[in-house]
C-alpha cells in the first residue's frame, strides 16, 4: 500500500472529536506527513494542524487529501464530493477509510483518470481471505480490548509499539482499522471484511512468527457493544492473544452511538474477554489497563488509576498522561 | 428475489453430505421445485433426486442450475465452470450461494447476456445495511443456536415454522444463510455481510413487528467455533431473541473443519448463549434442545433425549425422528 504524503486532512463540518479519529491519528502519529487540515463552516474540532484551502495545501506540497472522519456506517456524504473533485483536479490522490468505496463512484473514477491521481479505499481488504482455524501458532501476540469503541485501543497499541521499538524489542504493530492503516501504511480493516472471514483475516494479518517476536494487534469495538461485538469476538479469536490490555474511557455516559446504554465495568470486561479468548488460547492473560482520563484533572486521574491497580493487581495507566513504559516492561520481560 | 424453478441441483464430486447442504435443503423443503441432481464422477452423496444430465434436465423443464455445495471459504472451483457454461447455453439461470460472485466472472456475465439468462448470487446482500443499535423492539423472536456449524439449526427453524404455520400461528421464517434463502426465496446471508453490519443486518431482517408475531430466525455457526463465533455473536445480538433453541449433532468428534477441536457441551452452550444474549435482551430463555441423532439407533436416540430433558428440564427432540410439536407448543402458548 503506497499512500503519497504529505496529507491534507479533510475533517468536514465535524463537531465530535471522536468522529475525526482518522485525521487525528495521522496528525498525532505521523505529524511529519501532515501539511494542514481542511475544515468546512460549522466544524468545531481540530487536529491541531493549520487550516488550509486546497490551493494553499497544493502550494505547501500536499500529495493526498485524506477523508479524515467516520460516521456510523461509513457512508460517503454527497456534500463532500465537490471538495474531493477539487482535490483531484489539483492533482491530489484521495485516501478514504469509509465503507462506501470511492472507486464505486463513476464520476470520481473518471476524474481521477483524467487528472492522473489515485483513489485509495484503505478500509477494503485487497488480499484473498480464508476462514479461521484457531490452531496454535508460534510467536507472541498482544491485543488491546475495550469497554467500548473509541476508548484508546489504537493509541495504546501504537504507543506500546513505539516504546518497545525504542527499546529494540522484536515487535510489529498490526493495524486492524482505517486509522491504524493510515499510520502504519498496511493492515486489514477487520470491520470491513466479509463476516465469515473475521477471525481468518486476523490469522493472516498476524501469522506464525519467531518465538520471541510480538505482534501488537490493535483491537476494535467491545464484546459488550450491541452493534460491533461480533467484530470484537472474531478479532479476539483470530488474534489468539497471549496478552490482553483492557482499554477504557473515564466519564463516558453511554456506549458509542447507543443512547442510554452504560459501559460495562472493568471487572466484567476483563472476565468476559478472558473467557472468550480461551477458545483459541487457554493461557491468555490480562496484563494491564489503559484509561483515557482526559475527562478529569491530573490528581483525579492518578487516584483513579491507583484504585484500579489495587483492585486488579496490575498496572493501570493513562497512555497520554503517564506513558506506557510500565506496560512495555511486562512485554519486555515476558 | 425471483428464482426460476424447477431446479437442477448440481452437487459436483462431493463426498461429504454436509457439503451439499444447499442442494439437500432444496430437495428436503421444496421437493416440488427440484427436477433432478447433476453429479460428477467420484460423487459419493445424493439429494435423493434422480440423476440427470443438463440436456435431460432441460427436457424435464429445469429453469435454473443450483450450485448446491459449499466449501469452507465459499470459493468457486474453476472445474465447475464448464458445467455452468453448458447450463447457461441451455437457457438456465444459475443460482449460487458461494462467496465468490458469478457476476464477477466476465465470461459468465457475457454468456448469460448472450443466452438471456440471469446469474443469482443469493449470498450477497443487495440492500443497504446499517449498524445495529440493540434498542428493544416489539414482536417476539426465536433464534436457533448451536454447539457447532451444520448441526440442524436451519432444519429445526424451518420445521418449527411449518408446524406453527400449520397451526395458523402468526410466524415468519427468517433465512440467514444461502440454503434458507433458497428455500424461503428471501433473507440475508449473515456470514456474507460486511463485519460491521452483522447485528444491524439482523435488526433489518427481523424488524419491529406486532406484539404477538414471532420471527423464527435461522442461526449460524457457534459461539465456540474459532472461525465463525463473530458471526454467531452478531446474529445473537441483532436477533434480540426472546426464545433460544440449542441445536446439537450427536456423535460428532470435532468441530466443523477444525481437526481435533471437540464440541462444547450442552450446558456450557446454553450458559454462554444466555450470557451473551442478555446484552440485547435480558429476558432471553432457552426453551428446548434439538439434536440430530442420526449417528445412533432409535432406542439410543430416545434414551439420549430423555437424559438431556431430565438434566436441563426442557424438551429435547430430534426434529427428524420426533418432530418439533413439543417445541411448537411452547411458542404457541407463550
Amino acid at each position: 500500500m503506497s499512500l503519497p504524503s504529505p496529507y491534507l486532512l479533510f475533517i468536514g463540518d465535524a463537531t465530535d472529536p471522536l468522529s475525526i479519529k482518522m485525521a487525528r491519528s495521522a496528525a498525532d502519529w505521523s505529524p511529519e506527513k501532515c501539511v494542514g487540515e481542511l475544515r468546512l463552516p460549522g466544524c468545531q474540532v481540530t487536529t491541531g494542524c493549520p487550516a488550509m484551502s486546497i490551493s494553499e495545501a497544493t502550494q505547501a506540497g500536499a500529495k493526498s487529501l485524506v477523508l479524515g472522519f467516520a460516521n456510523s456506517g461509513g457512508h460517503l456524504d454527497p456534500n463532500w464530493l465537490p471538495i474531493v473533485h477539487e482535490a483531484i483536479a489539483s492533482g491530489m490522490d484521495i485516501i478514504s477509510g469509509l465503507h462506501d468505496r470511492l472507486s464505486a463512484i463513476p464520476e470520481l473514477v473518471a476524474a481521477a483518470e483524467k487528472f492522473g491521481v489515485k483513489l485509495h479505499d484503505i478500509r477494503h481488504p485487497t488480499q484473498r481471505l480464508r476462514t479461521g482455524k484457531g490452531y496454535a501458532r508460534p510467536g507472541k501476540r498482544l491485543l488491546t480490548v475495550g469497554t467500548d469503541c473509541s476508548v484508546g485501543k489504537m493509541y495504546t497499541t501504537l504507543a506500546l509499539s513505539r516504546e518497545l521499538q525504542r527499546r529494540q524489542a522484536n515487535v510489529t504493530f498490526r493495524a486492524t482499522g482505517q486509522s491504524g492503516i493510515l499510520v502504519a501504511g498496511e493492515g486489514i480493516a477487520i470491520d470491513c471484511v466479509i463476516a465469515d472471514f473475521i477471525a481468518g483475516a486476523v490469522e493472516q494479518l498476524a501469522p506464525a512468527n519467531d518465538a520471541d517476536h510480538w505482534d501488537l494487534i490493535e483491537g476494535q469495538g467491545s464484546l459488550f457493544h450491541p452493534a460491533f461485538a461480533g467484530v470484537s469476538l472474531g478479532l479476539l479469536h483470530g488474534a489468539q492473544p497471549d496478552a490482553l490490555i483492557v482499554c477504557h474511557a473515564l466519564g463516558r455516559n453511554s456506549m458509542r452511538a447507543i443512547h442510554g446504554r452504560p459501559l460495562p465495568g472493568l471487572a466484567e470486561t476483563i472476565e468476559l474477554n478472558l473467557q472468550m479468548a480461551r477458545v483459541t488460547n487457554v493461557n491468555a492473560k490480562v496484563i494491564g489497563i489503559a484509561v483515557n482520563t482526559s475527562a478529569v484533572d491530573e490528581e483525579q486521574a492518578v487516584t483513579y488509576c491507583q484504585d484500579v491497580e489495587q483492585q486488579f493487581g496490575m498496572p493501570c495507566v493513562d497512555p497520554i498522561r503517564h506513558g506506557v513504559a510500565r506496560l512495555a516492561d511486562i512485554i519486555e520481560k515476558w
